[in-house]
């Protein structure tokens, strides 16, 4: 039987690797590169292999960036006594966007996910702690996803937060629940930030 | 306001140029890359670079191929006065999964569509008739798509290959029609084919 030609089939088995696409769509995407101008594929490669190369995470909020510390950890501008402690770097941005935070982040790589293996031990918990007793935070905003995960691993940071003697608040319930952040309009967004209350 | 650092906004930039990948897509994806193995994303980038690279249309059927003339127009085992003609290699490769044919092929490289200035220049419609001429093919089986702009251009074949002497078929109509035929299962493909009627 006759099947695609070694490189299309490269193309496709690597395409199909990535969440979200299928052999079918990995099939209509490889045509579509195969009609591209050979310098915007070009582009696409080297944008690929220089995208792991070229970043680390920030050894303070763990955000992905180019330097270490990161523009905004090292941003003399941002309030060094408000960290936003967010699940991963994409709600970060959807926060920025709103233009209406001004404070230090912290990315914990996650939620707490019994079933899935995922413990405090796999989220930058340990360094969100540390931090907040190193840089005198005077108060934790936790802006998990408004889901069953986000909202434990959020009352679970409540919990050893508090004794650390800071005020910890979340976003307003002005989320749709069972959503997911990045996805929230910047409007939401920011009544959300706005309308934030004690946990 | 902070936004993308560079090496995965390129990414972004990149993959946003796919049909079918947004801005939202194409974020999600690029967080992904940043999880998957170094090696993974290099096979990606490898990949992406040889696709054009190692490829050509073959001269004859109009398929991307490795070699010129491609696999199936040198393979003495085929039938070489059948010749099945397809909009896209998309639909040669759904053919092929069927098994059920041993002609030949001939890639269009698309369907007459005089809104989008696609007229028969811009397919191979001269090179299909040279070739029924040069190769005594004695059966033209048209297999575009079952659309108004499939069965537009069948009909205009049509006219065109019955002064060579040929016969000419078409698909049953078994396929669902407005459908695409890349879409359509091996079985309802193999009945179509089964029973192509005159045109």
């Amino acid at each position: 039987m006759f099947s695609y030609p070694l490189p299309m089939q490269r193309v496709i088995d690597a395409l199909k690797r990535l969440p979200g696409i299928g052999p079918k769509s990995a099939e209509r995407l490889t045509f579509a590169l195969l009609r591209m101008e050979p310098a915007e594929i070009e582009q696409l490669a080297d944008a690929l292999v220089h995208l792991q190369r070229d970043l680390v995470t920030c050894s303070i909020c763990h955000a992905w960036s180019q330097s270490d510390p990161c523009a905004i950890c090292t941003d003399p501008r941002r309030d060094p006594h408000t960290l936003l402690v967010v699940e991963e770097m994409r709600d970060l941005l959807a926060l920025e966007r709103t233009g209406a935070y001004h404070g230090k982040y912290h990315v914990l790589g996650g939620v707490l996910s019994p079933l899935d293996g995922v413990g405090p031990e796999q989220l930058e918990v340990e360094s969100l702690l540390h931090r907040v007793q190193q840089e005198q935070t005077q108060e934790v905003i936790l802006a998990t996803n408004p889901t069953v995960e986000g909202d434990a691993t959020a009352v679970y940071l409540r919990d050893r937060l508090l004794p650390l003697g800071v005020t910890v608040s979340r976003l307003a319930r002005g989320l749709p629940i069972g959503g997911d952040l990045e996805y929230a309009d910047e409007v939401t967004l920011t009544r959300a930030l706005e309308g934030r209350g004690a946990l």
